[in-house]
């Protein structure tokens, strides 16, 4: 089966399971598994993967609207450099300091291919889920859409260390924080903007109309080869950590007040279906 | 470096590595990653494999002397499987019931080897480091040592039912919390006895003397070659994630009362050294 397939299958046997983050009892956690061959290019260096990788879990804190408390990481490889090990350490350390979290270990694996298991915490007692979105709620993203996709690029160009900053990017935490009164549903967008809103309006059993230009971060417009490409990047490569969330159109203003990053309207839920400018928007994606 | 080296590169680093669980607010956190090529022998099943997993993370929390409250993992394989993931998530769930605590889910990823990363919960107000221990404590372990070594042979031996069966263990949550108000150091055996005992006093910045037979289990016996071959299953092959504390000595009857299960006295730890029946034990143990 495919991993859509395989995270119904844990989410339909696992009360806690299904949503970015496992919630008990007025804590949430999340855990996710990064590797050399699909995660880290050629060019990536260690205190990016470490920022990135703890980055990951923390977005996940982040979308669920908790204030993130902790991180831990499994770091295998093949062989332990202590240089290599001390810039892991100094970027996953560096990723927590950014959100208020603190880094707080982990473990080491022998492992032929370089692979970072980490797990974030996090508090809320106001858990904000997927499936809590109603017909008319505005549809959001906050920042831009594409970062991760322009840095890839980067890296195949050999520009190692504007590919490296692209990379590293800051966990929405703040901004869950700010929206979690007024969100009645929140995801990250690490599956991209296209199978983020199909899964937030899945799990609310209803649907989306996307309209207008969606917020691509211009340096996917430095690396797009034609129009199409760009939409592909923006929309459909993953992997940016921005917060995917439905406000009720009468909150949107008070959001927009508190939340200290860009907030851009999308579009709007809708009964069924999921469109941008009426034509369908597939459910397509970063599988991971 | 060597594994052990880059561990005490973390623990320098980080105020809150360098023992079984991380330590944050009164929660505890531990997080470790198996793979097929070490840690799952042929023969393995994911029933085993996600019980095993998931145990191992829970017996860090009971080296910890705290209650055990969830447990997520990271199940990452070449292809998804629902008959294979579903007994993975049984054996989770098993070993997370066994002990108290709640399977909440994780994540899946696809790997070329089967690897599986695990984080553990736990609480706890008073922690039992590994750094307490005294001159003139009592050296205890619980249950018996070698499981794992004998498991191992087993599966070589294709006698795959049993072997499954004893790679199951029941992480000492139970025991753990039992001895928590009596020890005054405290790990858990994953390293084999004699790389434990060292972990331990160097911790806590004493020795050991290790008198008489030590608790290696009976189905050792029935695998070992020879005495020599018995000694290396029990004592240095490790994986057994059975409890190792110093207990002062007025403490020691107490202590036992409460515990339900063995409790052996296997020394008593002393100013410096490591020996066993006056002759040195290395600090040799296995290498995860």
């Amino acid at each position: 089966m495919d991993e859509q397939t395989a995270l119904g299958l844990i989410g339909d046997r696992l009360a806690a399971a299904g949503d970015d983050c496992a919630v008990v009892d007025g804590q949430v956690i999340t855990t996710d598994m990064l590797h050399e061959r699909t995660d880290f290019p050629a060019g990536t260096t260690r205190y990016t993967a470490g920022w990135r990788a703890v980055g990951a879990s923390l977005s996940d804190v982040a979308a669920m609207g908790a204030t993130a408390t902790a991180a831990v990481a499994v770091y295998a490889a093949p062989e332990f450099d202590g240089t290599e090990l001390g810039a892991f350490l100094d970027g996953a350390t560096a990723v927590c300091d950014a959100v208020g979290a603190e880094y707080v270990g982990g473990d080491l694996d022998g492992h032929d291919e370089f692979t970072v298991a980490t797990t974030a915490l996090g508090e809320t007692d106001d858990p904000v889920r997927r499936s809590g979105a109603e017909p008319g709620d505005a549809l959001c993203v906050t920042g831009s859409l594409g970062r991760t996709a322009a840095a890839i690029r980067l890296f195949d160009r050999g520009d190692i260390e504007a590919a490296n900053e692209l990379f590293r990017f800051t966990p929405r935490v703040a901004a869950g924080r700010a929206l979690s009164p007024y969100a009645s549903a929140m995801l990250d967008s690490s599956d991209g903007l296209a199978r983020s809103v199909h899964q937030l309006v899945g799990a609310s059993d209803c649907g989306a109309a996307l309209t207008g230009p969606l917020p691509i971060d211009e340096r996917v417009d430095e690396v797009a080869e034609d129009d199409a490409d760009r939409r592909e990047l923006g929309v459909f490569f993953g992997e940016d950590f921005e917060l995917v969330c439905a406000i009720p159109e009468a909150e949107l203003g008070p959001a927009r007040d508190v939340t200290h990053c860009r907030l851009h309207r999308v579009g709007t839920v809708t009964e069924s279906g999921v469109t941008h400018d009426g034509d369908p928007l597939p459910d397509r994606g970063y599988s991971h």
